[in-house]
């Protein structure tokens, strides 16, 4: 058995999210393992390098899958993106050595979130961008980003109640950048909790509006509560950009 | 009556084009006077720049309307906003003298053609790019750009075989431009027949495959013929950029 790293791009829109579920369907996974266990003719399990909600989208999520075949990369890599629809794309496609997997030694995660934030039309990035007209105080949302950065318990910037692990992850990076009438967020940690940015980029913007103080940020993460944090951000806004291994 | 000009952009994936037309329904300029009938009580009809394809998009359509209201233009363009629907967006709307009429007083108009001219996917500007693989020879399709600058008789490069009034029109310029993925191409024109923005560009491309060579452009245009130019690129790649009067 060889093991492939497959680079991937996606629209999220009409999916629902990244993992394959009991009796979810349509999920990128899915489409994936059909597309590679009919071309492979063997049945093709795909590692992701973690999650992606619904109406999340990727320009480099990364997974990795093992498969029994003479196909040289190159041509295994024209044959995926032959089959694949035309909101999944294959960005690259190499052999790795046999213990890699995608999720397990993922090391860093790097998610952009867009926000629109114009009162101009949002025709053609609507996909793309959480349209969120409101002024916003740039030096405030930058403020309360320092204090999130580092290693915390995020217990309060995550929807799933029922979490049996530890909440801790670290950010490394939080970057907000204006770009026409675009304000960009981008985040990078060792590791993100469920809803993490979108949550993380709620609360940034309720600090932007004034709603919240920079310095909350910090009792925020203390409370280890989801009430005490801001509103989770719409899914189309999100595109996880990179993972580093 | 007081005579308005309103700027609009659009996605026109899912509409019918511009133009309402007998039996044709979801066209954009039908969603336009509806909605301004509606909201301003009164039977409101729009005058567009001109016609755009099915599938085709704009980033500056101008149209006129008269109407009877005692909304000044920033309430009217609030309530238009509002009211549009997501794919449709309006950029500025401005009192005009009477006898401005947005298609009978455009002096120039600029088409924008993007090609997505790269083995790598096409996800996220799929819907606003022709994906287009081949390798292209941009200095051979410059060259014939060149043969088609000036007045001459477009016939070889429209689409309709009935037309009543001169073929004649002036394009200004032709812009080809490499960007990372893209070739974008601009026409600069005082008008375009029917089809015949695509048509070109279907005509440069088969210039930029070796297939036809940049002094085929004089022949074509002599011969006054449909079949002498080259395909009819898709309308996904095809933008209305501005208007001017």
């Amino acid at each position: 058995m060889r093991n492939f790293k497959l680079v991937l791009c996606y629209d999220g829109t009409k999916y629902n999210g990244w993992q394959r579920q009991g009796n979810t369907s349509n999920t990128i996974q899915e489409k994936l393992e059909q597309l590679l266990s009919r071309l492979l003719d063997q049945n093709i399990e795909v590692a992701g390098s973690g999650r992606t909600d619904a109406g999340v989208h990727a320009k480099g999520q990364v997974c990795s899958f093992k498969a029994d075949t003479v196909m040289t990369c190159e041509q295994l890599l024209c044959e995926i993106r032959r089959y694949l629809p035309e909101d999944i794309g294959a960005l690259s496609l190499e052999e790795v050595h046999d213990r890699f997997h995608a999720r397990l030694n993922a090391r860093e995660k790097t998610y952009v979130y867009t926000i629109w934030n114009s009162p101009d039309p949002n025709v053609f990035e609507r996909k793309y961008t959480y349209t969120f007209r409101e002024k916003l105080d740039i030096s405030s949302m930058k403020l309360a980003a320092s204090h999130l950065l580092g290693s915390h318990d995020f217990t309060s910037f995550c929807s799933n109640k029922h979490m049996k692990k530890t909440a801790v992850r670290t950010i490394y990076n939080i970057d907000i950048q204006l770009q026409d009438e675009k304000v960009i967020i981008s985040y990078t940690g060792d590791g993100f909790l469920y809803n993490m940015v979108r949550i993380l980029t709620g609360t940034l913007l309720e600090v932007g509006l004034g709603k919240k103080a920079p310095e909350d940020m910090e009792k925020i993460l203390e409370e280890k509560n989801r009430s005490a944090a801001g509103f989770t951000a719409p899914a189309n806004g999100l595109c996880l950009l990179n993972v580093k291994y």
